[in-house]
């Protein structure tokens, strides 16, 4: 590709909403272009990661027995009536009409279409196990669409479905597509991590994440350098010792705290540890029809997804209530509420953790009050057994060593479904025994233009994108420093069609700009391999450098392409 | 690919729906699956076929210098407000709201998009020409879905859209484009043929299309054998000599012509050729707002094409009417209605010829009565000079040759934009004089899940589809006659290892079915080359055939691979 003709809007300014350093890069870089927000277009650089990162997915699903379709994204309603996800699945569903008033969404996920489509074509267990995927665009209109490809509407999903005729059968397809999409991430050169994951309103019941570690994520992770615990925070329990020095229970009294709020406050106020005191967080579900007082250990912090799944409002549903909303509730602003006197309406919820504290301090839902000496009944209280973040150090359920925690991006996901969708539809097949069985299913996805965005999260320097071998749009650049000399061009050029000929996917910088801008534009896009020839053609060398450190040497001319090749065959 | 893993649900049934004949062979071959109503599925051998062909249009377009991109398929109404399409397009475009209101549509084409895109980016002459494709899902709610893959709903187009300077830049964009047309649908392996089009809602001026040639095909096409001339028949115009044996005007009478109504009728009674009819067709607009009488020559039919543009309104929303809407505007019923006499509120529009009809015969706009000697005085009517369809042997109009007809598919198509879009928009770039000027376009479109259909119209028999080698789902199909024979298992597998390490697609039937079921799938799904192996295998041998021409020949087996190479390699 001749850079002259290459369509690359770089950008010298950070476009002002893209909120983590990958959508900085990637549009700086002139790689995606945003067209609304959570649209994203790929322009042609971006257009050729993406497509790199698909095939190496389509590889590894191929190698691992799936076979490759494509359904539409227009689904009709009734096939998600079945599954009873037209109501559940929420306002993240894309809907709309046909002329004749017909309903459709634009499918998020394809579970029920796939069990749809089995259930009028595959009789018999003969014809079992199946594994089928496609690469295809899905929506989610989402409440916040952010960081970038990250969390965009409209996006690229590999996603795959597995028939078998029985749990153990799914146990093995699923063992299968964990081997491929450790290889396909492999093979992306990102670090991640396979963790136990949240069936979400997937269904099923045992799933893994594959989380690309990225200092911006959403999602926390806990992991045991011990043993091979892994789980995202929202199902790595929080297991901590409660310690308390106090034995006996005191008699409760009120304890004037003027403008005592945080923590932090009542730490330097009492003198005393924040384990020692309860928290008592006020929350309630966006549609107000319920309202909650969550107790839980001073030092911790909440977990809305392990309280969603307790109280079984949607997380995105779970709303902290404003100061306006407490007052009339706990009879105190923020900062003085408490488990004690607050009005009949409020479901009081308790982590079970809160019991153990002997002598406990808390709101007195007064203004400038805290109650000490609270030991609160367990009886009177909703428990949950774990509604806190899981933080370092807490102790791995398995192997009790303490624990480590990291962020990242979610950029693949598996789930046993089990019968979920073949029950809930009736897709059955016919057994040996010839009697009608649910199929056994499980569902695989990967981000694949999440994976563009993951990569770039770890793979960048202060001066652009370092992209991996294995997916970077071209492996090769040349740069022309000066395209008036004559002898620059012409051996660039000879150098650009040999690398080609040899099947290696090059660029050359022919652009009549001066060296500066090339060299800037060089490191932003990020090209693994770097050759540039300048004045040193005259003696016969050029300038060899690789983007991940920049060390420039010079080469002879004549040896250029077997070090390329050689490079390139070893990543 | 093991047939006894692949998921290829045939049927043995021609599905009811199923209305041409590419429709029923790719529904029974199980290569693709209805989901509703102009939605369709591909399952893996479809799925195969369409990546061939997409694989083509990307070779021949990159090897044509345009850039692959990927744009959202989702679009914002701002983008469509701008060139006036949102309203105009009609209900052919599926709309859809996000959770905050904000609407979108569908993409049917990308025009405004990229339009919207480069201004954004480009801004400089020196960037142009600039030319980008996407290889991506189009959205249509077609007032009527039909033949299968032909006229979708959802469905996969290459669009490609230029930038240029000028209009001279832009003719050579498109005379570059139309070149790279001519190789992909080449290497495709159809019949088709090169037309003049219409330009229909995209504007612009100059138009073709790229018509497969089917004869169940939507499209006419006109074309001559003694010149270049080929144009679609809503553009090609109906040159024909009208005869008149009368020389004198003779007055106008009214005749009795009880329960005759036909133009066939009429030629019996009055024997009397049907060029000496008017034939008088009465139509309304779909809103009821207007109402036509069009009078064409007895012996032609009536172009909706060529009258919409003259009346215009759209062809989709001009009806016939029915009978019991004639008789209070003509004062008969059908078959009797004539220029004379009708309501005031009717629109009459006559084609050209109509005035060269001396003596003619016409409805009296009274049940069972005719009128003759009718000589129409042309100011008094809105005309149109070519009202009627062209058919095989009216005169070229290039080389007054006989034209010939055909029926076709349409499978690409290009249009010289001019600045119609980016006027609308007020897309500008710097030229050379430091002037914004307007960019001058074009787009380019080919319907990559209909050219599977295109295919399959020309190359099937009563056995089944014939794929052409560029784009078959595999190249070579090994049948193993009866799979507990160790022999020939063994021998099979061998030839199917030795295929794949050549690099060719290969299939092997080593499902535990007959060997009858097994040639009938064979045949059905249409595999280019085909190698049995059977008894024969015993000495040394196996039968080998081409689906083309299903004759078979006995060759050795260690001949077998070089001969599959060779014939790959000579198609």
């Amino acid at each position: 590709m001749k850079m002259s003709n290459l369509y690359m809007p770089t950008l010298r300014e950070v476009p002002s909403d893209a909120d983590i350093m990958s959508a900085q890069l990637l549009l700086r870089s002139g790689m995606i272009r945003k067209l609304v927000s959570g649209v994203y277009s790929f322009l042609p650089l971006g257009f050729r990661v993406m497509k790199n990162i698909e095939q190496i997915v389509r590889e590894e699903m191929d190698a691992h027995g799936a076979q490759e379709v494509l359904m539409s994204a227009i689904q009709p309603r009734e096939i998600w009536d079945a599954s009873n996800r037209w109501e559940n699945f929420g306002p993240e569903m894309f809907k709309l009409k046909d002329r004749h008033d017909r309903e459709f969404c634009l499918g998020p996920t394809h579970e029920e279409y796939f069990t749809f489509m089995i259930n009028n074509e595959l009789k018999s267990y003969k014809q079992l196990p199946l594994n089928l995927y496609q690469i295809q665009t899905k929506y989610r209109d989402e409440r916040r669409p952010r960081f970038g490809l990250v969390r965009a509407r409209e996006f690229i999903m590999k996603d795959a479905y597995t028939f078998d005729t029985d749990v153990e059968g799914m146990e093995k397809s699923y063992a299968n597509m964990a081997t491929a999409y450790t290889k396909a991430f492999d093979r992306m050169g990102f670090k991640y991590k396979v963790v136990l994951g949240d069936s979400g309103n997937m269904g099923g019941s045992i799933s893994h994440e594959y989380i690309a570690i990225t200092p911006s994520g959403e999602s926390t992770i806990a992991y045991c350098d011990h043993c091979d615990f892994a789980a995202t925070d929202e199902v790595a329990p929080a297991n901590f010792k409660m310690s308390s020095s106090d034995t006996q229970v005191l008699p409760c009294e009120e304890v004037h705290t003027p403008n005592i709020k945080t923590i932090e406050e009542l730490e330097a106020f009492f003198k005393i540890d924040a384990s020692q005191f309860i928290k008592t967080l006020l929350l309630k579900k966006e549609d107000d029809s319920r309202i909650f007082a969550v107790m839980i250990p001073g030092n911790r912090q909440l977990s809305l997804v392990k309280l969603s799944k307790l109280v079984d409002v949607s997380e995105d549903e779970l709303l902290m209530l404003a100061e306006d909303e407490i007052y009339p509730l706990a009879g105190s602003l923020l900062g003085f509420a408490g488990p004690i006197g607050l009005k009949e309406n409020v479901e009081i919820i308790a982590d079970q953790r809160v019991f153990d504290i002997k002598n406990a301090i808390c709101g007195a839902n007064k203004k400038d009050y805290h109650l000490i000496n609270v030991n609160l009944e367990s009886n009177l209280y909703k428990i949950g057994a774990d509604l806190v973040q899981v933080e370092a150090n807490d102790s791995c359920p398995n192997c009790n060593s303490p624990l480590s925690i990291d962020r990242g991006t979610e950029v693949g996901n598996i789930f046993q479904l089990g019968d979920k969708y073949s029950k809930a539809m009736n897709a059955t097949f016919l057994d040996k025994d010839g009697k009608a069985k649910h199929f056994i299913m499980g569902s695989y996805g990967i981000g694949i233009s999440r994976c563009v965005s993951a990569v770039v999260e770890q793979c960048y320097d202060e001066k652009g994108i370092i992209w991996p071998m294995a997916i970077a749009p071209y492996k090769v650049l040349i740069t022309i420093v000066n395209i008036k000399n004559e002898l620059q061009t012409q051996k660039a050029f000879e150098l650009y069609e040999s690398l080609q000929k040899k099947g290696i996917s090059v660029m050359i910088d022919d652009r009549n700009e001066r060296a500066g801008v090339k060299f800037t534009d060089a490191d932003l896009i990020g090209i693994p391999l770097r050759v540039t020839v300048g004045k040193a053609i005259d003696e016969g060398k050029v300038e060899f450098s690789k983007r991940e450190d920049c060390v420039k040497e010079e080469v002879q001319f004549e040896e250029v392409v077997s070090k390329v090749s050689m490079l390139i065959n070893n990543l």
